[in-house]
């Protein structure tokens, strides 16, 4: 066993206890003489595990009744599409929120469909705060208000919730769903790719108010329909049944962990200790980010000499810290410290980046 | 060890050394010290993996240089809508023979995009045939002709390819894919959703004549563009990985079985057999299909008397023959018999309905 901590930004580590336990049970699932992703998703074994598995889910985030949960396909990307899709008419006004390059995908994504404006953005500060609320331009007559409390890449995150006023609120959560507890009841959407925080990649969770869905929407397949699909409790066609169910494990390993209230102070510790080992660097290590914006979950540092950059890279490998490098759209090193990543990791990273810098600096 | 003959319509059987290699490599993947799934998509050991499935995919087909393959995801049935989205412009005729549940699904989702012409159906005859080309309306104008070359509900299969003429030929071979070779150079694009002949739920497989893509479709996302997908490699965004690395297993296997054509015999013969039990059961199985379009990979069959259907079911589940309830639109029983079935499990449910049929005949 030589497993190693995996910093990668997604997709990302899953915990070792739900891998542990889909291994053991990948030929045989509770008795179905089958593997879990060979038995028919209208069976009685798998629907019992999807149930179980929003139920889960629900307590976890505290999902109010008048919210419907959805597993979905095709990413969050998908979702920038098929929200307004869903909830706006077409040519509407909705506006966006952008603190970083998964936003800006958002506004382009939905511009086949929507007046998609820019509520405000900080990109002339090349993302590295969340902006004033007295800055938002918001029109009374969007169709929602959409944002990305995190953003994976430039490692910005909203620790408070925008108010959108009358305007339903719309977060793309991919990257930080399930790392703390959330008011679920200040929004129209919540909505998050898996391979983050929820397990393999290929897999949609999303939270909607039902009364959203009551909206007209644009002329869509109904495979595209988010009501079609909560009627049908996400089996309109066979859903992603291996992704469904290990989804489902790691919701149960949350609530082992104490739910999201505990990993919230475990998120908070990790992210503390990494934010120290760079500010307390003597400037080795800068992370660029407004201290208030600065994410839990993604870390994005940049050495003080980039030339350095491929010697910590290939020494961090092989010390077991993986998948340090970071976006190309932003340089230097991304730490991702998602709910799967232990307070260990982080330690044995901060170690590492002090030695480093000893050596180096 | 208990697993048991899986006739399940999909979700469907996988290949069991495809799973023993699953399960043995699930936590530590190709020396990534992490699980497949917890590698990034853009790194180099998963991009090497999807590129070599990709080129054993290929070599199974036969495709030629001037198709692309993609991956992508919402099943077969969100290729339904996305299909005309891509190459039809908005209320362009499209073209549909129907033989089928399916057949009317795919009519259904793309409804809102083109004018959907049924060019056949065999509804009349309750989905027991193929109809015959003479009998076919199509329009040499239509943007494609859509068919189902395998039926998995009511068990119809296009022995034949269809002619389409000039009019690109589309098929949906979600549950006959890589069962037998094709003439891919025939088709305009080649689909399957992969939860019966491919790996798990949650991928859809697209071999597309490269020239259909640069035809301009209808407004939408990017994400919902093959052109943009083809261009990426199928990462636009984040791959379903795992089900794609599932994928992968499946080809090779299938590789190291002789390929298609060794596939092809085993399934006929393992048709051929099913069958023949039915047919020569003195009328107390039966199958409604017309022989010319009995399909090779599901066989409904009914039982003379449908009070016995229960107990047909509880005893074959206890002699490990699994899932042979019939689709309820049809009724009576169904095997599925993809490539990961056996012909130990066909002998295995001949022989119980043989001794079924002494029992209760």
């Amino acid at each position: 066993m030589s497993r190693a901590y995996n910093f990668s930004a997604g997709p990302a580590a899953l915990p070792e206890p739900v891998l542990e336990q889909a291994r053991d049970e990948l030929l045989e699932w509770k008795g179905e003489r089958a593997s879990v992703m060979e038995v028919s998703h209208r069976g009685k074994a798998f629907v019992a595990m999807a149930e179980e598995s929003e139920a889960d889910l629900r307590t976890l985030l505290a999902v109010p009744d008048d919210y419907a949960v959805l597993f979905l396909q095709g990413g969050a990307t998908q979702q920038f599409a098929q929200i307004p899709l869903n909830i706006a008419t077409p040519g509407q006004a909705a506006d966006y929120l952008v603190t970083g390059a998964w936003g800006q995908k958002a506004v382009s994504e939905a511009k086949p469909y929507v007046n998609a404006r820019i509520a405000a953005s900080t990109e002339e500060g090349r993302f590295t705060d969340v902006p004033d609320a007295d800055s938002w331009s918001v029109d009374p007559a969007a169709a929602y208000l959409h944002y990305t409390p995190n953003e994976t890449i430039h490692g910005v995150e909203f620790h408070a919730l925008p108010d959108s006023g009358d305007v339903p609120l719309v977060g793309d959560f991919s990257s930080t769903i399930l790392s703390r507890p959330v008011d679920v009841s200040k929004f129209g959407i919540i909505y998050a790719g898996a391979q983050k925080n929820i397990g393999p990649s290929g897999l949609v969770l999303m939270v909607i108010r039902r009364e959203l869905m009551e909206r007209s929407g644009q002329a869509r397949a109904k495979i595209l329909n988010f009501a079609a699909q909560a009627k049908e409790g996400s089996m309109l066609n066979t859903p992603p049944t291996l992704s469904w169910y290990l989804a489902g494990l790691v919701f149960k390993w949350l609530r082992e962990q104490g739910g999201l209230e505990a990993m919230a102070k475990r998120n908070q510790a990790k992210a503390d200790l990494l934010y120290a080992a760079i500010d307390n660097s003597g400037g080795f290590y800068r992370n660029p980010v407004a201290p208030r914006a600065r994410s839990w979950m993604n870390v994005p540092f940049t050495l003080k000499d980039a030339a350095l950059d491929s010697a910590f890279l290939k020494e961090s490998e092989a010390a077991g810290l993986l998948a340090l490098k970071g976006h190309r759209a932003v340089g230097g090193m991304r730490a991702s410290i998602y709910n799967a990543m232990p307070i260990e990791g982080v330690k044995a990273l901060v170690d590492f980046m002090a030695d480093f810098a000893r050596r180096n600096g």
